[in-house]
């Protein structure tokens, strides 16, 4: 449902120092027409999660103030805490030099989480480093949740795909 | 060159338990076998760069302690800072609760910078928010470059593509 309005704010890729240099808005979504968008919480720096954005969601993220991502395993627009409550205000939006990338600083409200598995940030385990001689185990890094998940989504399914 | 050994360091993903709630390594590489990396300077917190790793440069990355990439542009293993310099030494590499994407925190060596483009962050503009009444212009965030790319990188070619 791309509006025509929707569209003109992208501008079309004509040269790479128009994409580097310049300060038109001509971003590059991929061949799924989506861009991976970086989200970090503005209060504590961290890397909350890893999302995607089509047209539509980044431009109501322009224009909304609050995070909107694609999600892909559920194949539709997704105003980040309309079902859960954790909505993320958006405090700057970055593009990268060859604007296929976007970084959301973000604040977060409600439990001030982002995680649906109910963690603080999705990132909340750590590869160790160094010569690999055994089985790699992961390190938790968030000693616990932050939320039950089943309080927040209820039956929703799972986004998480194998 | 996937060799043997290089496979054997990620299980195979079996439930949606294991993968978001276990200690076991099993990545999804997407179907070109890439992970999304989101990059950040641990010195200033801020996102210096989104890239890609493919099992290869993830294990490298595990092994050696400073961060290795899948260009997408040169296709081929991407050691950052083999050409410019700009080595990043990781200080801590998490992964996110499905396992599909990659959190460097590292240590910039060198000139302290990481963008081809001279910049210290790729993400060196800003995209206003707010209701879109007219052309969005991007804001530059970095006052100046960190360094001449052709003092750098010479005459090798531009990586970003159209």
């Amino acid at each position: 449902m791309a509006s025509k309005k929707m569209i003109e704010i992208f501008k079309e890729r004509k040269t790479i120092e128009q994409v580097e240099e310049g300060n038109e808005l001509a971003p590059k979504f991929d061949e799924n027409g989506l861009l991976p968008v970086v989200t970090t919480d503005a209060k504590t720096g961290q890397v909350l999660m890893l999302g995607y954005q089509n047209e539509e969601a980044l431009r109501l993220t322009i224009e909304k103030g609050e995070a909107y991502y694609w999600s892909r395993s559920r194949e539709c627009l997704w105003h980040k805490g309309a079902t859960s409550g954790l909505i993320q205000k958006v405090i700057d939006i970055r593009i990268d030099d060859d604007q296929d990338a976007i970084w959301l600083n973000v604040e977060l409200q409600g439990l001030e989480a982002s995680c649906h598995v109910g963690f603080k940030s999705c990132f909340y385990r750590s590869i160790p480093t160094g010569n690999i001689k055994e089985e790699i185990k992961l390190i938790y890094k968030e000693e616990e949740k932050t939320f039950d998940p089943q309080d927040v989504y209820g039956d929703a399914p799972n986004p998480t795909k194998l």
